[in-house]
């Protein structure tokens, strides 16, 4: 099995990643495919004296770098990594793709050259979120703004699927983020996901509202992208606002320094157990392909799990397994959901009131 | 000046409450009139022995729970202290009311009975936010889902007349909560408001991603109540999951255990920092009289705080400042914008193209 790694995609690259893929191929026996500069992933590579990976290098010669508008970037840049290294999934040269670059870019590359598995209507980012009771998974983390209420059903048929098959949780437990508990608490979207779960074949255990986040009694929580994406990032910033007022206690007076240097270790620990690093990458769901995104600072051991994470996508058969979720339940997002929100949409729109009889 | 007090509602009320009102007397030498059941209220005044603090009551005989749904609760009680508290302000009894009831029902009975202030499309929620540069403030926190972008627009004009009036700030840095900094970054209500934030007279300083947050560059962060709600209990959720944390690490052994003796004070100190009985309530922005909305479970100073607050948004003619200010960027909000969505809504709906030339 093969999987293409991005070389020059993230903040550390082309080191940090290379370090990663001969990790990677060392401890999981996986081949690697390095896409990027050809010359300076070969010098990258000479640095390893020992030569039992099996690592091969696919040219590329641009790079999307972080900052790039992804439209722009993947029109001007017909030769960068993130491209090839997805073109390689495409045409079967490899399984899977994992890379560190610009999210934005390897999201719009992987649904345009890609696509979706069929009957999916858009792909979504499943991040690993550290709760009370363990590790959950929260989609979607970023990839698509002003969801559906059938796009929040299908992530939470998708993120059923990878909490059951890659983190091996016999029937996840799923929960709709939401602004209250009942069905009738939410925004328009989350309303009618909430209808559509409940009938559905997976464990969909209502609405959770943000106060219980991180007490993990949901296994899988959906949302969309603009949610997802706003939660997770508060939750850094708070994190990190509570670290700096740690830190500013401690630093008082000579009692608090020795308190300090007491739990220190525990500290770091516990910043291990939410760290990122240690889980690799964040699978992009729903893509006819296997497609990783690992945090633009990703150090060598995070690229390391995420390219495990991808091989294992690859054994368990992840896809199939949403395709076939996604076709049993199909008849849930029945056509006259569609219709009744095709002709309230317009009624929403039109200043005047309509003859009544013509919105259903 | 008086002010009204729903003294029944909350997960303390009454005691909590009648003391707050008479620590607010006494403290800022405001009249307080209490509504609820007479005879109750007379029994928990009375274990007040000195006379020094002006409050009345103003019977009213039925309770709405914590747990009620607002609009039937509203519609079978008639007579309830909610109900009957906003009504007095609406008579011109009284120039405020603080409640600590059910969320739901005081803002559906302040929009009902007193209406939004002229030019104002929905009241906001606003509340504190701790930051590591001090207080800033956000708003909507949860009365409106599904918000487009004019009322994203208005609330940022609520919140600068908020920012300036009552905390002082001189010109208020307000910040739009999005996924990435660019203008074109966001969901359709968040980038349609940037554009009229941009235009409009406050000093509005762009997108600002989750992780910024807490930084506490925008004095005034706006977003819909949906985002806003999720944004601020999922701090609520990992603040505690960081404080279980804490704690297990600590109990772990003697080292630790000495460790937390030494820094328990700070951790006080710091809880105590960002804790919403210090703030009070949250305000009702945008409402044709004011409202104080306090927590559920708040103290007897959260409510003394709660009725401080009101009795400067009277002083201070808050109200009348938003009135102008919404007027004075009225034409922001042009009919071009109404009719482009207008047409772009259908043509979302539409499972077939339009012929070009018809959508603008």
């Amino acid at each position: 099995m093969k999987i293409a790694v991005d070389a020059m995609g993230g903040d550390n690259a082309p080191g940090t990643i290379v370090e990663g893929a001969v990790l990677a191929s060392k401890e999981f026996g996986v081949d690697i495919l390095l896409v990027g500069d050809e010359g300076v992933l070969r010098d990258e590579l000479s640095k390893y004296k020992d030569d039992n990976f099996a690592i091969s290098i696919k040219h590329a010669s641009e790079v999307i770098l972080m900052n790039e508008a992804p439209s722009i970037a993947l029109r001007k840049k017909r030769n960068s990594s993130i491209r090839v290294a997805i073109e390689a999934v495409k045409s079967g040269e490899a399984k899977a793709v994992v890379s560190a670059g610009n999210t934005g870019a390897v999201l719009a590359a992987s649904s345009i050259i890609l696509r979706t598995i069929k009957g999916v209507a858009r792909p979504a980012i499943a991040v690993s979120l550290p709760t009370i009771r363990g590790t959950s998974i929260l989609l979607d983390a970023g990839a698509n703004v002003d969801c559906k209420a059938e796009q929040l059903f299908q992530f939470g048929i998708m993120g059923h699927v990878y909490a059951k098959y890659m983190l091996g949780k016999i029937n996840p437990s799923i929960g709709l983020l939401s602004i209250g508990e009942e069905d009738t608490k939410g925004n328009e979207a989350t309303k009618g996901a909430f209808q559509m779960l409940k009938k559905s074949s997976i464990n969909f255990i209502g609405n959770v509202e943000g106060k219980e986040t991180y007490k993990g009694n949901a296994e899988v929580l959906i949302c969309d992208g603009f949610i997802g994406n706003v939660a997770l990032k508060i939750s850094e910033s708070l994190a990190e606002m509570i670290e700096k007022s740690l830190k500013m206690m401690f630093a008082k007076n000579l009692r608090s320094k020795i308190a300090y240097m007491l739990i220190k270790p525990y500290l770091k620990a516990f910043k291990k157990s939410v760290d990122h690093n240690e889980y690799g990458g964040a699978p992009l769901l729903g893509i006819n392909g296997i497609c990783i995104i690992s945090h633009g600072n990703s150090t060598s051991k995070a690229i390391k799990n995420a390219i495990r994470v991808a091989a294992e996508f690859v054994k368990k058969d992840v896809n199939a397994h949403i395709q076939q979720d996604i076709e049993l339940n199909l008849e849930i997002q029945d056509s006259k959901q569609k219709k009744r929100k095709f002709w309230s949409h317009i009624k929403d729109s039109i200043p005047f009131p309509l003859e009544k009889g013509r919105d259903d």
